[in-house]
C-alpha cells in the first residue's frame, strides 16, 4: 500500500481527532480492499444505530493513541 | 468540518466528562454527516437497552483520554 | 445538568469501583435523559446476560479512569 | 454494599487475575443485585461462545488495571 | 485452581503473544468450568467469523497487559 | 508456531499499523488454526459492515500497544 501514515504527530487536536478517523477507516481498508465492497456497505453502517456508535468507539480507541504520541497538545 | 475542538483542558471533571460525551458524538457525526438520519436513529438507540451501553462505553474510553490530558484534575 | 462530579479522588478502592459504576450510568444518562424511559429499559438489560456483561465491561472501563487518578490508591 | 475491595494488590499475578475476576462479577452484581436472578442466567452465558468470550474481555480490562497497580509484579 | 500464572515476564514478544492467548483462555475457563463444555462450544467459535475477531480482540487487550509488563521487550 | 514475531519495533508508523493488522490477524489464526476454514469465513467478515468495524477495533488496540511500544514514533 502506498504511504498514508508518516507522523501521528499534529497540530491541533481536532486534526488529531481527524487522524483517528483515517487510522479507523484503514482498518476497514486493509481488511477489505475492495472500494467497491465499502462503498456498498456505506449506506448500511450509516443508517445502523449500532454500527455508528461501534465506528466511534473505534475512533475513541485511536485518539487515545493519537492525543498520547502529542502528549495531548499540553 | 467547523473549528469544535480546540482543547482537551477542562476546567473541571464533570466538564471533561461533558467533553467526552462530545468526542463520542463527533465520531458518529464524521461518520453519519446527515443530521436528518441521525435524528431518525435516535429514538432507536436511545430505547435500546444495548446500544445505551455501547454508547456509554464509547464515553468512558474518551473520557480517559480526557482524564488523562488533565492529568486527572489533580 | 447539575453538578455531580466534582472530584475522581476517593478514600477507597471500593467507593472508587461504585464511582465507575456512577460514570457509567451517566453515560447513559447523559444520552437518554429520560427517567422514565430508563425505568423501563432496566428490567430488560438487567436479565440479559449480554447486557449484564457489556455494563461490567464499562465499568471496568471507567475503573482503570479511576484507579489511575488515585494512584492505585497506593 | 458490604466491603468486598480493600485493595488492589495481590502477592501474585494469579491471585490479580483472580481479582480481575472478581471486579468482573461485581459489575454485574452491582447492576443485577438479585442472587436469584444471577443464577438463572448462568446457565445462559456459560454456555454462550460469544458470552464467554465478553466475559473474558471484561476480565482482561480488570485485569490490566490489577495489574498496573502491582507495578506488573516486578 | 491450580498455579497457571506464575509471571507476566516472558523471555520474547512471541512468547508475550502466547502468554495472552493462555489469560484468554483462562478468563473463559473461570467462567465455565466445564471443560466438555467448552469443547463443545469450539467448532461453535471457531467458525464463527465475529467470534473469532472478539477473540482476538480480548488476546489484544491482554497483549497490551503482557506488553507494558515486559517494557515492550525493549 | 514458528517464529513470526521478533519484535515490536518498526521504522515508521505505517509499519507499526501494518505490525497491528499482523497481531490481529495472528489472534485469529491461534484461535483457528484452519487456513482452509479462515479463508472461508473472508467472505463473510469482509462484507459485513459490523466485522469490518470490529477488525478495525483489533487492530486499534494492537497499534496502541504498537506505537507505546516505539514512543509514538517521536
Amino acid at each position: 500500500m502506498d504511504k498514508w501514515l508518516k507522523s501521528l504527530k499534529t497540530n491541533t487536536p481536532q486534526e488529531g481527532f481527524e487522524l483517528a478517523i483515517t487510522l479507523s477507516q484503514m482498518g476497514v481498508k486493509y481488511t477489505q480492499p475492495s472500494e467497491r465492497v465499502r462503498k456498498r456497505l456505506r449506506p448500511i453502517y450509516s443508517n445502523n444505530a449500532g454500527n455508528l456508535i461501534s465506528a466511534s468507539h473505534v475512533i475513541a480507541v485511536n485518539f487515545r493513541t493519537v492525543a498520547a504520541a502529542n502528549n495531548y497538545w499540553q
